[in-house]
């Protein structure tokens, strides 16, 4: 199939080229009903933001212009049915969870997963069995699962009807999931994959390869995360036949809005041609651009500079630590004083996610590389707030829940004192945003380990999701 | 407060104006990678198309630009809190859904509802009692429910939780929901209101009143419908203490995509401003402009045109029928051909959704009459399809499930004609789309009079969501 082509896209151009009247919603009427001011940004883009007309299509029952522009993901992916999402992984994440199991099910979750993998659990009232991941001492960050740790946990819980991983991890990380893949077939089980940082692994070497090609049996791809598509875009692809692709469809027509935005899915389709345009003089050229820019890092004496350049993860994926004791919110601040905004801090890194460039874009290497000079080779004038905090590795390799699903929504809950919480339930989520892993769920044992790595967090000053009593050093339990 | 200001959309605009350099999400990185044809469209506004930056907030964590705009759209709509969705009112039915009521709770719901409601429903597990809606026998579409209907629901089911309205319906009437919610509030009934429709209704006179203004518990806005927000962006106000607000928060957080749009939630600070300055100068143009367009229109002999400047529905909403036969699919294949795209068509009507124009904004009456002109004058060549097709009006004012959510899980399906189906439950929902009212609902009896609707829809080349085996003139009932 040509991967130039972008039908979606193209059927929208051409209904703009009719100078349309519009007496249908959206209220801005392709642009004609919107403030003079904010129209310098969202013009020309409101002219192809319409709805289901005559000749566009219709995503959740698609037939022309979107069933052939998700024909051409479908292609390029090798899946047996993509979908365009335009409600984030998220979406995806919640319905593949809700397609593939069944209330009560047991089900071995990669403990490192997106608060989005925990919300499908809770509301499809499933019975998580949470594997613990491997530790990187380097970088300082939870990575991957290994098939031993699968073993375990199917010995321990034979009955269980699937897994679901995190591939690559938040910082590129990817780990042998071929053979993870494998056992779990061979015991009948579902393999559902959060590829959400991996949708230009389709790409080839350099990239890891993708779970798709590897098996797995259904995927959710971030398309915004590293290909041109808008934010909140993403990628479903039904892998095979292990997954109701009845299913499926219900959950996303019922679980995404039913005025889905054009320029979303067109930007899809976009991304696609994007990736599926993906030549081997565009990955030669982006491995030197990667190499000029770690090589100019290198030469800040502050900080140092981890790459997957050698690892066989994700090449785009850069963290910085700092060499005098800085957290990386203090790098991300000093960074964001000379304009450049990074992808997330934590106690010990700054990520950075590097461009998927194609061989004809410029990148502004040495304006780019003096603005972190700038700001990094600066003076230290403030206090150092102390890296490398003891990231809480639980002893045991498998987890449950203290309180299941079901049985939460019948028990009381009370808000008490963080220090007085430890053996407690959690009543709710807090989750360090980015990167959008709980640190506590609900339902979880409130440990030792845990709570110490709050309250590091919140002296280094992290940003969270949930945890409503944090101001007041409290937080809320089952009683 | 000032409703000139658009604090989020400022703060986006402030970030762009460093000119900043992205190591972040999205992959486009400021619109900086994207195929130069697609930026002809898609630039400036990519520049502000980022994620959870510094000062620009967290939409599921407010704290500082995002709480700002979220206080001046619950200030101008006088609710307890309001909420900016990025899913649609879709998102915002399911949440205030899930929100409200506990599996196998009894909620009485409007019939004619959209077709994300009963997804509510069945993703809550709930036991739906349906009322039939009124119907008008001039448009010839059902419209609302009355507070007879209501009490005769609540004296057969006096255990009942709650009502779910739609108000105004798709085509603009309203109904006295005023007493319906005194009624229900007398018998600790909760209100939920999709009131996707009527976003604009808060501008008051000539507008109907909003069913917050009238004490609705929760009430959902599709924000892009009638205001200039970008498609799939609403609104979900809470109104009062009977709806959890933790509750509401767990399902906005755990439904929406955790990459929230940001030209989408800044275009529903924009909206907010555009509708919080509506002043009474605009409103006496916009009645002016509408006055003058239904009156030419009313100049072409072929069409009858129906509105609500009288009747005390929503001003914006004008159809047309024909009055030469013609079915509404064909009057909308005519304004199509001439380049003037409607909302909707029925068997009978036409529906156009006019601009909410403020006063300094032309509408180009005559250049847009004189397309109407040519399209419905020109002799008409084609066979006409005998419109006025009779809309099936249950006897029954009540009816309930012949098999509920929780037994249809664990019911084997089969696929059988359509006319065999006949008092069989339809294990499928077939959606005429637009406007997305279910025809056949899951579980709901199949009558003589839904198949003959079914036949006469499918014979005048009606759209649907749903309906999978509707080509072989099959469908899918439980056994």
């Amino acid at each position: 199939m040509d991967h130039q082509q972008t039908p979606l896209f193209e059927a929208l151009q051409l209904h703009n080229k009719v100078r349309p009247i519009s007496f249908h919603v959206p209220g801005h009427k392709n642009g004609g009903i919107f403030p003079q001011q904010a129209g310098q940004f969202y013009q020309p883009l409101l002219s192809i933001d319409v709805t289901e007309l005559t000749n566009l299509d219709d995503l959740h029952s698609p037939e022309t212009v979107i069933y052939e522009a998700e024909a051409l993901l479908t292609d390029i992916y090798q899946s047996k049915q993509s979908y365009f999402l335009i409600n984030g992984s998220t979406v995806g994440n919640l319905t593949m969870i809700l397609a593939s199991f069944k209330e009560n099910d047991i089900v071995f979750v990669q403990r490192n997963c997106h608060k989005s993998v925990l919300n499908g659990l809770k509301l499809a009232k499933l019975t998580p069995i949470f594997i613990e991941p491997d530790f990187n001492e380097e970088w300082r960050v939870p990575t991957g699962i290994s098939k031993a740790s699968i073993e375990e946990a199917f010995q321990a819980y034979p009955t269980g009807k699937g897994v679901i991983l995190t591939y690559p991890n938040y910082y590129g990380f990817a780990f042998d999931i071929k053979s993870i893949i494998d056992f779990c077939h061979l015991h009948d089980l579902v393999v559902l994959v959060d590829e959400a940082h991996g949708a230009h692994f389709i790409a080839g070497d350099p990239f890891p390869p993708s779970s798709l090609q590897l098996g797995a049996d259904i995927v959710v791809q971030s398309a915004h995360k590293t290909l041109p598509a808008m934010t909140m875009s993403a990628f479903l692809h039904v892998n095979s036949e292990r997954v109701s692709r009845d299913k499926v469809r219900f959950f996303l027509q019922a679980l995404q809005s039913s005025s889905p935005s054009y320029p979303l899915m067109a930007s899809l389709d976009i991304a696609r041609s994007y990736i599926g345009t993906y030549s081997d003089i565009d990955k030669e050229y982006l491995k030197q651009q990667i190499k000029g820019f770690i090589s100019e890092l290198e030469g800040i004496s502050s900080i140092r500079v981890l790459s997957h350049t050698t690892s066989g993860g994700d090449i785009l994926k850069i963290a910085i630590q700092s060499n005098q004791g800085l957290s990386g919110y203090q790098i991300q601040k000093k960074l964001e004083s000379v304009g450049v905004f990074t992808e997330l801090a934590d106690p010990n890194n700054v990520l950075l996610v590097f461009p998927l460039l194609k061989s004809k874009v410029e990148f502004r290497l040495f304006e780019i590389t003096n603005s972190f000079k700038l700001a990094l080779e600066k003076k230290a004038t403030e206090r150092t707030k102390s890296a490398k905090i003891s990231i809480p590795k639980t002893k045991q390799t498998l987890t449950s829940l203290m309180v299941g699903y079901k049985v939460q929504e019948v028990t009381p809950c009370k808000i008490i004192p963080i220090n007085e919480s430890i053996g407690k339930s959690s009543a709710e989520m807090i989750i360090p945003y980015p990167p959008g892993i709980p640190l506590f769920m609900e339902g979880e044992e409130i440990t030792v380990e845990k709570v110490e790595e709050l309250h590091q967090l919140l002296f280094l000053g992290a940003r969270f999701h949930g945890g409503a009593y944090l101001k007041e050093q409290k937080i809320k339990v089952f009683e």
